[in-house]
């Protein structure tokens, strides 16, 4: 059994939170428990945070794999360089599949079961330690304590399924981490076979969301309850690269469970070490993250039903924190949220500095979702004033200005330049020779998209899919626009599908463009990772989007077809080449987000009613609002706030 | 005489105030008083603001032109879309060449005095309306009481000398911008030849400055206080793009006087009507306007000893608003302020988003101004002590980060890629490869520079010319570091001023990178306008660094450089070519900020003194705040804020 000889087969305290509270109950007495650490080893050049005393010994676990049907699957590797840490349990209960045979549009589900296949999948030889188990016992009962039957969109326990899913399942529930006993998000990666740790050891907030997602839709509420109060302490740390502090509101990229030893004895305490962007390749500050929790803060509530987390003075007091920021008064003529290249998803540099896409839909939904749950009273007057008006801005901006289909890139084809006035046609003043060739043939005669980004002078055609499909969940793009972007995937399937589900971009920056916008990124290399590489974590942005607009059939073939090789290939991060045919050269396997993306998919598809904690609509009063604003006369009236002040100079 | 028959020899009300207070009042007798106005013709495609009800009758003043010695100069042109409108004055008076023989350093001082040549430089034909003598009586008399004496760096008045500097200054004022009778500014260009007006009749903020920094060293300091005071009203106006408004600080970028007719009757009023981007060309919001406005600010009240303006209520909040824009919290892990392409005297795509080092310099030189002026008390503590922080984080980040010479390139060469951890040498991950070809042949033994921009994994290695000497200016480089940009300089001359100073960067993008960076801007092309082109407006600046750094002679040789050839070729805003031989492509003439910046230029090297209004030096706390945070650990200690918290969760 290799190192699984050193494992010790347990059932989990934390019993899954999908069966239902009584085989909760009924399981716990079967529960044994066992909590594993690793001698971290440090790496290369590191250097240990001298204010935390930190030790090498990590506290951060990776829990509750389950064992059963691993059989040799637990071979040793010597990936002597892993902060793993595991906590390992088995037990007899089968996992669930998570199929909902409740309204409609089941039929597109397809399950293609596939045997579990984990070789090389752990590995924790000789560097395992224990807890008692006397302490284990007691970090047990505290959490058997949290155990909660999910309402609403509660997947039915549905046994003996042996798929594709329940592998998903058993390695999301691998990749979750502890904090004082509590699961408190998944680890980023959980890759046996890479020596090279980075920063993969981490809980990253945005690639927590699909991890959420689908323990939300499981009705296992409480690791989502705990990231979100969690993070939110992170929110406030002094944070400061060289002797500059960023804004207060912003949230972390990632944290890490750190085991501290206390002065004086051999104790140790863990706590959570964020990482703002301080630490992280090329200092990139994370502007979605804050976005991405104020967007799960709304899902947990409404799948839970348990809105005393959003009413909490302190997450009050978070949301408002992180639209301070957003909101606050800028340079900028534009509404759209100015940031730095590299500041979502795509976290190096890709041309994408400015106005990105991807930050403007999740802007725009975090507004929403935020508008929703913020309680009225006590000053917030003045911000849900300024957060109405941006919301009309914004989506007055994107849907004029960063839409194009052939219609209109017809139109920018022939723009006049340099016009001076309030009223140019041209008013970014594009110049139509930055219409690349490939555009032109690409563009289908129906369906249409929102380009990647606008700044004076300068249109960013390329399509970059979480933007665009996440304009489709939050309402940004209209009914119409977002019918066309579903049209242009389904016309454009051999582009962004392919092998693999789903091109980040579309094309790939090549030759002399590679080398002045990604500076000659030997990661970013055409075709692969962030540019244009393919994404199967993405399948949950493209289902959401789907769903919402009732064409869950493209969603569904979209799953079928990552289902038929993403488990072989080991749930890669990305995948190369223009088809999306290879691994990715330096995609990690067992990517945690590869196979919540997955499993979100695959839950969503099976009850199309989830959906709604996500998307978003404008209310009527916004509807108003924005139609008042487009008859209008687009400038509104000018002069001085003072009318006929007389000027004392 | 062709159009100058229509021209009225007049005496000016607001007699030139380097005349001494004496002159100034034994020539009031003299004077006589013209104003004129110009219908102006519409532009096609161009619309009048419906809430002004503007009329096609413009008040825009462009005043004091002094006829004398102009010959056949003025003759006849048919600029038809011009908005031009004179106010001429003729008088005996001569002008001054500003040579001060006050203490040391005149030795450099190369005067190589021109005839006055103005073939075509002014155009009024046909189109010149006469105020009554009545009502401009009225205005002079106004305009008189305002007469003041400099005090400080007053220039001497030398009577008799006819140089270029004469001409300079007959053009300057002739430049001049008048609202309700005073004069508030000066026009951006007086080119009778070009017949595309664009936005070349407004006064542009940061054209202004090297215009009132003549103004001041001349002793005329109401100019700079009506300009002061007038751009402050226009912070506070409602500026809209669609539907979306900017911070409130935000300066414009330029104003226009219109006259605007009153309701129901025949009589108009003059307005200020001001641009913050919205019009503009690409939609640019003018970041430095506000920053440029600070550091003019300073300057008039250390020139004038008049130190009331800044003490102003209005003023001081107005210095507020400012501040908080630029200090407000951000995303950014940068102390160095985040603003779109284009917010700068480059205000054309040119590749320059993110953090350009022109911004920085000029929001590091607003800093240490403000902190100068900002009057202690009711809840400016809060923005002192944010500002401080900034300050030091502002010099620390730029000093260390955007600093290279041989040896750090060297470095940079042979940078490690990929390092996450907080101690990483290659902070922003930038890929060696970036290096361009050119860089490695460019960079001189002895000297360096700041280069244009940093961003994650992206150097921007480009020389820009304003941003290195405005950090000389301000102290924001070392004065190691400032000897070595100076260095550098004089061992490039061939390239950055060659026969025309100054090359606003170098060197130009070319082929595929033109392509992709400027978005194939026409007026861009390489060795062109911003690409690369050569400024004569940036002698000033190049002359208050070389003063500063006590080294006049760099300055002197290049003003003995423009001089050889500016006035002959009228003034032109930017010189094209490598070696900038050509007049530029689409360059307006008479482009009032290449005229005042090489006088102030003249005026500085005939006062080295004077360059004190200009530049900042790090006091004493500041340098001790400095060198505390260096040799301290430059993480600081990290951890929540509430020790020993425990979370409720």
């Amino acid at each position: 059994m290799g190192t699984s000889e050193a494992v010790l087969h347990v059932l989990s305290g934390d019993v899954p939170q999908f069966l239902s509270s009584d085989m909760c109950s009924s399981n716990s007495d079967l529960v044994f428990y066992s909590k594993c650490h690793i001698k971290s080893v440090k790496k290369k050049g590191s250097r240990c945070l001298p204010s935390l005393k930190c030790s090498s010994m990590l506290g951060c676990q990776i829990g509750s794999y389950r064992c059963k049907r691993l059989g040799g699957g637990l071979h040793g590797n010597t990936a002597i360089d892993r902060l793993t840490l595991l906590r390992c349990k088995c037990q007899q209960a089968e996992s669930a599949s998570g199929v909902d045979t409740g309204e409609g549009n089941g039929a597109w589900f397809v399950d293609n079961a596939k045997k579990l296949n984990l070789n090389g999948s752990m590995n924790s030889e000789d560097i395992l330690e224990f807890k008692t188990v006397e302490q284990l016992k007691r970090e047990n009962e505290v959490s058997m304590s949290n155990c909660k039957v999910g309402t609403g969109t509660n997947a039915i326990f549905t046994g003996g399924v042996d798929s594709v899913e329940d592998e998903a399942w058993e390695l999301l529930r691998a990749s979750m981490v502890y904090y004082c006993g509590s699961p408190v998000g998944t680890i980023a990666a959980n890759d046996p076979t890479s020596s090279n740790v980075l920063n993969y050891d981490q809980v990253f907030i945005r690639d927590f969301i699909p991890s959420g997602i689908a323990f939300l839709l499981k009705g296992e509420y409480d690791i989502v309850r705990n990231f979100i109060l969690h993070t939110l302490q992170l929110q406030s740390w002094e944070k400061t690269m060289d002797c500059h502090s960023p804004g207060q509101g912003l949230m972390p990229a990632s944290f890490k469970v750190r085991t501290v030893p206390l002065d004086g004895d051999d104790s140790a305490t863990e706590v959570l070490d964020p990482d703002f962007g301080e630490a992280a390749i090329g200092r990139v500050a994370p502007v979605d993250s804050g976005l991405w929790w104020i967007i799960l803060l709304r899902a947990y509530g409404k799948c839970s039903d348990d809105l005393s987390v959003q009413e909490r003075v302190d997450v009050q007091t978070g949301i408002k924190m992180i639209l301070r920021l957003c909101l606050a008064d800028g340079f900028d003529m534009f509404p759209t949220l100015l940031v730095t290249d590299g500041s979502c998803m795509i976290d190096r540099r890709m041309g994408i500095h400015g106005h990105p896409l991807e930050i403007q839909a999740l802007f725009y939904s975090a507004l929403l979702c935020a508008r929703e749950m913020l309680t009225p009273g006590d000053g917030s007057a003045d911000l849900i004033r300024a957060l109405n008006n941006r919301l009309v801005a914004l989506s007055f901006h994107i849907r004029e200005y960063y839409w194009i289909d052939m219609r209109k890139l017809n139109e920018i084809y022939r723009y006049k330049t340099e016009e001076y006035s309030y009223d140019a046609v041209n008013k970014f003043n594009i110049y139509p020779d930055q219409i690349s060739p490939w555009l032109v043939e690409w563009m289908p005669n129906k369906g249409g998209y929102l380009i990647g980004n606008l700044q004076p002078a300068h249109m960013d055609f390329r399509f970059f899919s979480l933007g665009n499909l996440w304009a489709v969940v939050s309402g940004l793009a209209t009914i119409d626009q977002s019918h066309a972007i579903l049209d242009l995937i389904e016309a454009k399937w051999a582009d962004l599908v392919a092998e693999m589900p789903f091109k980040i971009c579309y094309p790939a920056l090549e030759g002399q463009e590679w080398q002045l916008i990604t500076g000659c990124d030997p990661k970013n290399t055409p075709w692969s990772y962030h540019n244009a590489g393919s994404w199967p974590t993405l399948l949950w942005q493209l289902t959401v989007a789907c769903m919402k607009m009732n064409r869950p059939e493209i969603a569904a073939k979209a799953v079928s077809v990552a289902e038929k090789r993403i488990s072989k290939d080991k749930w890669p991060e990305y995948y190369d080449t223009k088809k999306a045919r290879f691994i990715g050269k330096q995609s990690r396997l067992f990517q945690t987000w590869s196979i919540a993306g997955f499993l979100v998919a695959k839950l969503l598809l099976a009850d199309p009613n989830a959906v709604k904690i996500l998307t978003t609509e404008e209310d009527s009063e916004l509807v108003n609002a924005f139609s008042c604003m487009i008859s209008a006369n687009p400038r509104r009236k000018r002069g001085p706030k003072r009318s006929k002040q007389t000027y004392i100079v």
